[in-house]
């Protein structure tokens, strides 16, 4: 029991007026086992993101890393991936498919893990490399974008969709080392493992 | 590898043609380590829950169980718990609280993981449901509510919302049992473990 549970405890547990309530950053949520993503984590967010246990933070901004971040990642020893890529916005910007496949190399390694990805919003970016990811875990078109259009909502970019749906996995796999992909059901036989 | 595992490689990996492309059910999300959450699973979802390596379900339907899912648990040796609840419909219906607390004690009892809950769209009593657990692992209301939203849009309940922050989480923690809590960080103190 740490400090934060035990006061906690003198506080008296759920109640509604509970000072120690934890905000996850919106648009959190859990990918799959040690894999979670979300919007851009604020200092609100920080005493909920370490109760995780992170190891790794992946990044799809392209902006430097704010000192009050950079400071939550040195105090909890948590490493900093940044694969930075623009919005996938008609009609000029292109998501560059090099930059998911080394994002989706970091993902799988469970080295990395429990690992958080987030952009700005944890939309569309956020939502491509999701949707890639679960191409690697063989889920159909149809459940991708079903994930995808809940995340992204009411924003939905078709421009995206056809991204994740034009992607290669093989192409990923080039890049994974099968020797470090966690133990998930639905990965192995894509990298011959 | 298991037999379909070969099948899927022979079949040449994970072009968009493949024939073992799995279909989660609709509003399918993991939950928390070990807990997923989605709408009444199909057959066609059979084969993605078979990689799950499901141990329980709970369901949150009134109705009887049908014939092929009954087959499919048999099968795949899942046990069921079924905690039936009518949908939170203004004026009339009230979600019994003490079905709630005894559906979060077998969620929160480690014995039954990996567990899936559904009801019929995985949108209102498992949002209620998972609302709740959201209350025990400590989250804000702002962050429960955005992640209820999340999965019964376009049809979120201010019934349901409010039966969430009335929910008192100490009546649960009354029927489950600390000894088999999973380890999740954010639980413990409740429990005074």
């Amino acid at each position: 029991m740490d400090t934060m549970d035990i006061n906690a405890s003198l506080n008296g547990g759920e109640s509604s007026s509970y000072p120690e309530d934890l905000c996850p950053p919106d648009n959190f949520n859990m990918v799959s086992t040690w894999i979670y993503r979300s919007s851009f984590p604020k200092k609100k967010n920080f005493s909920f993101l370490k109760k995780l246990g992170l190891k790794s933070i992946l990044t799809l901004i392209l902006e430097d890393y704010p000192d009050q971040n950079m400071k939550f990642l040195k105090e909890n020893k948590i490493t900093l991936f940044q694969f930075g890529i623009a919005g996938n916005k008609e009609p000029f910007v292109q998501i560059p498919d090099d930059k998911i496949c080394a994002a989706l190399a970091v993902l799988l390694d469970r080295r990395n893990h429990p690992i958080l990805i987030h952009c700005n919003k944890g939309k569309h970016r956020t939502g491509c490399l999701i949707g890639c990811l679960r191409k690697l875990q063989q889920w159909s078109h149809t459940s991708i974008f079903d994930e995808y259009r809940r995340f992204s909502h009411p924003k939905s970019r078709s421009m995206d969709q056809q991204f994740i749906e034009l992607f290669d996995g093989r192409e990923a796999w080039k890049v994974i080392d099968s020797k470090w992909i966690p133990d998930w059901k639905t990965l192995g036989h894509h990298a011959g493992v």
